[in-house]
C-alpha cells in the first residue's frame, strides 16, 4: 500500500510510549477507532494510521527517550510535500517533546516526486570534472558594492580554479548589482577566463523576490545564460523548490542553501532532523547541491549529522544524487578531512578560505585544488605544501587537520 | 532610515556578547568594517548593520542568557519575507544557541506589506456579531468519510450557534468530500440554516496542494462561495500567504493553521518565538485569523506564549487586527479563563469539546454559546449551568476552570 513512514525521537515516561503512538496513529488519520461500529471500521480500515514500531531507547535526563514508528496511507493525503508534513508533523510538531527524525515514502509515492534533475553527474558532465571534489566559493562583502567589484571577485576565483561560484545568500535584487547584469556580466567574465585558461567555471545566481515571480525569474535567467541558481528554500518552502525542478523550461541546476534551516534543525528535542530536511527533502524535492555547515568550520554541525545528510543525497535508490556541500569556516588545511568523510562526490566550499589567502581568492583557489591534488595523490598535506606555493602560504595562515588513522 | 530590527535570545559566556553582537551585526551586511579603507567606509555606511543594545540577563544553567538587538538597512533586501527572515536569521540560524524573538520594521517598511484584508472588524460585519467571542468548530473524524458524513456534521454545528467552521488541516483533496463540493454543498446547508433560524455561520475549507495553483485554486473557491480559507501557512511559506492575501479576485478571510510550527518555535533555545511566529508576522503577511494552542487544553502552549501571540496580533497599528483564536482541547468550562486572557476579540474553537457533547455537535454549540452568555452576563458557570441543559451537561462532563482572582 501506498503510504509514507514517519520516525520520530520522543521523550516521555517509560511504558508510556505505545499509548501515545497509537494516539498519533488515530489521531493524524482517522480520528478514533475502538469506537467506531464495526461497518465503520471496515469502511475506514484502509485510511487508518498504523504504529509500526515503538523502541525505548534509554533515559535522557530524567525522561526516555524513544523511537516511534507510524505509517500514513498516501490515501489522506495529496502527493506534495505540504500535505505530507501536515499530516505527520502538523499539529503533531506543536505536541510536546516530539522530533521528527525520518520519512520513508513508498515507492508509489517516490514515482510522484521528482529529484535532482541534473544530480552530481550532471553537473560533472557540464564542468567535464570526474575525478575530484569539486571547488566552490562564495562572494565576500558585496553588499553595497557595484559590478566592477564583484566581477573583479569573480575573475578571480575562476582563474584560481574554483568550479563552482555562488552569490552571497543574502544578496538581493538591488539596483548595484542586478540580478540580470550579475547573469550577463558574469557570464562573459567566466567565458573569458574559459578561453584564456580552458577552466570552466559555473555561477550560480541568488533567485529571490515574491514566490510568485520566482519561476518567470528562474526562466528569464535562463535565457540570459544563467548556469546555476542558489535558492533560500527554507524560507520560501520546499515545494516552491519542487516546482522549480519541475518546470523544464528552467532546467538549471538548483542550490538549495541552508538559511533558516538552523530554526528546523538546531534542537535535539523539536523539529526535524538535519538527514531528513537538508538530506532527504531536499533530495526528493529536486536540489542538484545541498549546502550545510560541515563538522570543522566556524558554524560547525556535529559529525553525525553532517554524514547523515551525505548519506542521504548520496545513496542509491530512484533519484539521481544530491551533490553534499559541506560549508562554513572551511580553508585548505580542512581538505584531507572533508574528503575522508564526504568523499570524491562532494564539494569543499569556501569564503575567508580563498578571499583570505595572502595571494587573494586566485590564490585560495590554486590552493584549494593543489589541497586536493595532494589529498587524491595519497600525499599529506605538508607534502603538498613543498611542491606548491599557495597551499604552502594557506596552511601557514590556516593550519591543517590531517585525519585521524 | 528604513531598516529591520531584529531582537535575538542568545546563550554564552558573560562578556562575550558584545563582540558576538558586532560580528553579527557586520557578517550579515557589509562583512568586514576595521579593515576597510575609510573611503570604502564612507561608501558602505548606509549598509552596515548597527548593534542596538546588549543586555546580559542572567544565567541559564552554566551559561549567560543576553537579548541581543540588531538593524539591519532596508537597503540590503527587498521588502518581502523570506529576504528579511534570510538576512536576519539565515545563516545566523545555524550559527549555535540563538533565538529570534522580535523582529520591528520600520514605518517605510511596513507600508510595503498588508496586513490582513478584513481583520478582526470585517469578519465581525460578515457575522454581524460584535459584543462577543465568536466560537469555531472543526470537523472530526473526517478521513475516509462522505459529503453526507460532513454535511451532517456541518449542519449539526451551524445548528448548535456555531460562528464558524473549519476544515480538519489535514483534509487534503479527495474523491469522497473534494474541495469544490464541500465549498458548494457546504454553502447549502449553511444558507439553508440561516434561512431556518437566522443564524449565520462561516466555513473555512482548506486551501491544498502545488503552491503554484493555490492562487486559481483560491479564486475558483471564492467563484462558488467560499466563505473563507483555511490555510497550512508553515508548510508553504509566509510569502504565500501574502500573495493569497493581496491578490483582490480571492479576498476571502484567510485562516492560518499553526501545523507545522513547532518544528520553529517550542525550543527555548532556538528557532523563533512564538509571539514572532503565530502573531506579529501572520499579521503582516495577512492572515486573518491565526490559531494556536490554548494555555490550557490538552496541546498547550506556556500562558505567557500564548498572551505574547494575542498582543501581536491585536495591538493597536496600521494594520487591521488578527483574530486570536486559541484552541486544542477546548471545552466549555474553559470559557471563563479564555475570556479572561484573550477578551471578547478573540474565538473560541473545539473539536472534541463541540462534538463530545451528550447532545452532539448541536448540543455542544449551545454548550458554548450559553458559556459565553454566562460569562459576559458576569455570572459564575455553575449559575449558567442552573439555567442552561447543554452548558449542564457539558459542564458534568469537563468539569470548568474558573479565574482565580
Amino acid at each position: 500500500m501506498s503510504e509514507v513512514i514517519a520516525t520520530y525521537s520522543v521523550l516521555g515516561k517509560p511504558g508510556s510510549f505505545e499509548k501515545k503512538a497509537e494516539g498519533i496513529a488515530l489521531g493524524l488519520t482517522v480520528g478514533t477507532w475502538t469506537d467506531l461500529p464495526q461497518l465503520d471500521q471496515r469502511q475506514l480500515a484502509k485510511y487508518k494510521g498504523r504504529v509500526i514500531s515503538v523502541e525505548e531507547k534509554g533515559y535522557a535526563g530524567n525522561k526516555v527517550n524513544a523511537l516511534i514508528k507510524i505509517a500514513y496511507p498516501a490515501l489522506n493525503f495529496s502527493a506534495d510535500l505540504p500535505a505530507i508534513l501536515t499530516t505527520v508533523f502538523g499539529k503533531l510538531s506543536l505536541d510536546g517533546e516530539i522530533k521528527l527524525i525520518d520519512l520513508e515514502l513508498s515507492k508509489e509515492l517516490r514515482k510522484l516526486f521528482p529529484g535532482p534533475r541534473f544530480g552530481i553527474q550532471g553537473i560533472r558532465e557540464k564542468l567535464d570534472v570526474y575525478d575530484r571534489p569539486l571547488v566552490m566559493s562564495i562572494f565576500k562583502g558585496v553588499i553595497g558594492r557595484d559590478m566592477d567589484f564583484l566581477l573583479e571577485q569573480l575573475k578571480a576565483q575562476a582563474e584560481g580554479g574554483i568550479d563552482l561560484v555562488k552569490d552571497d545568500e543574502i544578496l538581493f535584487e538591488n539596483p548595484l548589482t542586478p540580478f540580470t547584469s550579475r547573469i550577463v556580466e558574469g557570464r562573459k567574465i567566466l567565458s573569458k577566463v574559459y578561453e584564456e585558461t580552458g577552466h570552466q567555471t559555473l555561477y550560480a545566481v541568488n533567485l529571490t523576490g515574491r514566490t510568485s515571480e520566482l519561476r518567470e525569474k528562474a526562466k528569464r535567467a535562463r535565457e540570459l545564460g544563467a548556469d546555476a541558481l542558489l535558492f533560500n528554500v527554507f524560507t520560501y518552502g520546499l515545494d516552491v523548490l519542487q516546482e522549480l525542478r519541475e518546470e523544464s523550461e528552467i532546467s538549471l541546476p538548483l542550490m538549495a542553501h541552508p538559511a533558516y534551516s538552523g530554526a528546523f534543525t538546531s534542537s535535539d528535542v523539536y523539529g526535524l532532523s538535519h538527514g531528513l530536511l537538508l538530506g532527504k527533502l531536499l533530495r526528493v524535492a529536486g536540489a542538484d547541491f545541498s549546502l550545510f555547515p560541515s563538522p570543522y568550520g566556524s558554524v560547525a554541525l556535529e559529525k553525525g549529522a553532517a554524514l547523515e545528510i551525505k548519506q542521504a543525497l548520496t545513496e542509491e535508490n530512484e533519484f539521481k544524487t544530491t551533490f553534499p556541500v559541506p560549508s562554513a569556516g572551511i580553508h585548505p588545511g580542512l581538505v584531507p578531512v572533508l574528503f575522508n568523510d564526504f568523499g570524491t562526490d562532494s564539494i569543499i566550499n569556501a569564503g575567508g578560505g580563498v578571499h583570505g589567502h595572502p595571494k587573494g581568492a586566485s590564490g585560495g583557489g590554486k590552493a584549494f585544488r593543489q589541497a586536493i591534488e595532494t589529498v587524491l595523490a595519497g600525499k599529506s598535506l605538508s607534502e603538498g605544501a613543498d611542491a606548491h606555493g599557495e597551499l604552502r602560504s594557506a596552511l601557514e595562515l590556516w593550519g591543517s587537520l590531517e585525519v585521524k588513522s
